[in-house]
């Protein structure tokens, strides 16, 4: 099969020419058999990056990029803790990808990132920008109601399936074996460096630092689960 | 319904820290049916821009901007005239939405063109990547072999059509009515200008140059149509 499926979020993408957050960072991801050690496996935000990287950026106590969001007047927002605590109250937006304005294509971020918003909310009912903020005017949580969109080719309806896992295995083998940046020696196609991730972790295993084992012996301890105290 | 469509083309963008043209600008097509007078319906290359753009430069005798190609070594190319000759010759290349590296998402404007041109010849065994340079080595021309990909989904199978249109319509208006960036006072949403444009034109009519309007009197002289003499 080949696979592709969209999600909606909480508000985060600012549209071009606007300053809220409206779209969630609205992630496309699409799958297709190869003839490779692993499928092509494309999972990406329609926002140039994501709250996750930003709360990455603030443990750091570094300064945000410019280009990645702005603020209520449409300027850079550098400040990492800061961001965070604008972009619930609508105060900071993360850029489409194709950043601000029109001159690198912010505009076709912000149009993919509608398409996505669209297939999540207008084929199931899901709700859709403002409504996904997760909390009622009191301030009380309310559940998001996020949509989806799930969508499953079977690819020998349209050719045999060797064939086409032949064909797109070529169009990868193609991009990796293509000339480089000097000061580059590879180029990846989506989904190898979670296969080679993948390989290395079943290898060697999961590396977690303490606060993580300390949280997953509460929820382990919580949920009264025996059996795995040599794990951790 | 909903529709989707993508094509592959002549090879132009570089993969993510590589420097040769090789996938096509790939655009994603991509329209639904909404309450407003114009379906929301997206036309976007997933390169930053397009050959006909180098063009429009190259005539107006301005630099690229920098940031919308590389040259084989990596380097911004600016030259506009020199830009369509490298492309051809793959030594310059078209960068993917988000731009260079991995800083500002390019690696998912590749991600997304390298699906574009999964989708065009994975399903319908048609050329990709550079098959479709339409010369053969000894310089003469061939077929481009380009493969599509069509999909259209009826709404009626999930939602009844007018509440979808309703709820793609929500989402286009509340765009719409979302706050602006200082010194602009419209958020777009995609279709919006084309219908625009569309209304200006069938009231106005189409305005042709002198250039175009004899090329069009030779091709009607040429295949002997008659009955138009006064339009052209």
């Amino acid at each position: 099969m080949v696979g592709l499926t969209v999600t909606n979020a909480r508000p985060a993408i600012a549209p071009t020419f606007g300053t809220a957050p409206m779209s969630g960072t609205n992630p496309i991801a699409f799958a297709a058999p190869s003839d490779m050690p692993y499928p092509f496996c494309f999972d990406g935000a329609t926002s140039i990056t994501q709250r996750g990287k930003i709360e990455v950026v603030a443990r750091a106590e570094k300064p945000v990029p410019k280009g990645w969001l702005i603020d209520a007047q449409g300027q850079p927002a550098l400040d990492a803790g800061r961001i965070l605590a604008d972009l619930d109250r609508g105060e900071a937006a993360f850029l489409p990808l194709g950043g601000q304005g029109e001159r690198f294509g912010g505009h076709k971020g912000y149009g993919l990132a509608t398409l996505v918003e669209i297939l999540s909310a207008s084929l199931s009912g899901g709700a859709f920008l403002n409504d996904l903020i997760g909390y009622d005017p009191d301030g009380s949580r309310r559940p998001y109601m996020l949509g989806h969109f799930f969508l499953a080719m079977d690819v020998a309806h349209f050719l045999p399936l060797e064939v086409s896992r032949h064909i797109t295995g070529q169009i990868m083998r193609q991009l990796q074996a293509s000339r480089k940046e000097p000061g580059h020696d590879r180029i990846y196609v989506a989904g190898e460096k979670e296969y080679e991730m993948e390989q290395r972790i079943r290898h060697e295993g999961i590396t977690i630092n303490r606060n993580l084992r300390r949280e997953l012996q509460l929820v382990r301890d919580d949920l009264h689960i025996t059996g795995y105290e040599s794990w951790l």
